[in-house]
């Protein structure tokens, strides 16, 4: 019972995150991390930071995009102990340029989550990007994929007559 | 407890709305809605609509796509009452025409939940679009987004070498 | 509270199977499913397997791909028993290929989960396709909609000023 409470806690602030950053309603974000989160989109300087002041500063930069939307889903919540939790969510994050063109990632959040007076916060957060449309260009932290067993072969599926797909 | 048994009766309304209008059973949309709800799609007359059989003949509309999906996520659910729920949820919904073509749209409802005998259901709906593909020409309403303060400037983010992307 | 506890863990598995396809830990996906279960993506014989050994032998065709992205929601669970539940959920499954193309696909589970000494596991799944894109070529199972009506006529809600649309 306890267990479902805080995974309600938990959903709610990867919700309000999304929410937050589609509407732009930065404030919103400060409450969801702790004040200390160390935060990790990319290995560039600018896509990290220490601080929830910090965070929610470096997240204007998201008004480069005219629209974003952030949509989680799979979220696979770990209690590590009574105030603490590993958090793995989807997301698929639509964004649109001035311009009118649009870029798409799929990616992860790996959080590892506290709770503390304020409630269920996240105190780290590492982006993890799984795919992209060729036109998202920002250089995200790549998921880990296994590779293939050595001499393993790709069986035909293709049903579209063209011989040059699998 | 009732707390958490609420949402879960909330969320599979939300599910089973996606799941008829893809299959086009919509008769099962009925019982979704309050029988005087309020439907507000777009400013077009016709994208509006009171009570839940003007709506669910309304939703005829869908067949001029010849397929759809309705993927839901984002739940944000806040009780305003012991029967009384605001709640906010995500869709992406994705559409294809006869001819082939497809239109994509990322938008969230803002429905109002009541609860009475009948259980949970929609008494109003308000479809806020995000975000949506060119090839999407129908004039749902839009989200509002804060706009940047005055003076801001977009970082450089972008890892193509074309220096026209940001 | 027992439901509610029941559907965390079914939700559980649905979301381990995404993230052990996306990273092809296959080994992880053993324990999802039931020693005998039974598996149809597509009549595509090569799309079928009994058993849940022969099953995370077939997935290795996912190596195919040289990135994938499963997104899950929509979750509707119905019990039929104290240890049996008909589950349906949703994917946005996200593919690419060596040459940089990609395809997608919405689609559908339909499982029959089963409670058991290793806890909730899938015993039959059965994947229906509701929507794909155009350079998808895999037969997947598809998803039945309901025709119209003889003499339904579509509305034109078009707002785009091209008269060929709707």
């Amino acid at each position: 019972m306890r267990g479902l409470i805080d995974r309600q806690a938990i959903t709610d602030v990867l919700v309000e995150y999304c929410y937050a950053l589609d509407t732009m309603e930065l404030e919103r974000l400060l409450p969801l991390f702790a004040t200390d989160c160390v935060v990790d989109y990319g290995p560039d300087e600018r896509l990290r930071s220490s601080g929830a002041d910090a965070l929610v500063k470096s997240l204007e930069r998201l008004w480069r995009w005219t629209r974003t939307s952030h949509h989680v889903s799979n979220i696979g919540i770990r209690f590590t102990g009574s105030g603490n939790a590993e958090v793995v969510s989807y997301v698929y994050a639509w964004h649109e340029r001035v311009d009118g063109s649009t870029a798409i990632i799929c990616g992860q959040y790996a959080d590892t989550f506290v709770r503390n007076a304020a409630g269920w916060q996240i105190a780290a957060r590492r982006m993890l990007m799984n795919a992209c449309s060729d036109t998202f260009t920002v250089e995200i932290n790549k998921l880990e994929r296994r590779q293939p067993p050595p001499g393993w072969c790709a069986p035909d599926l293709d049903n579209s007559g063209d011989s040059t797909r699998k």
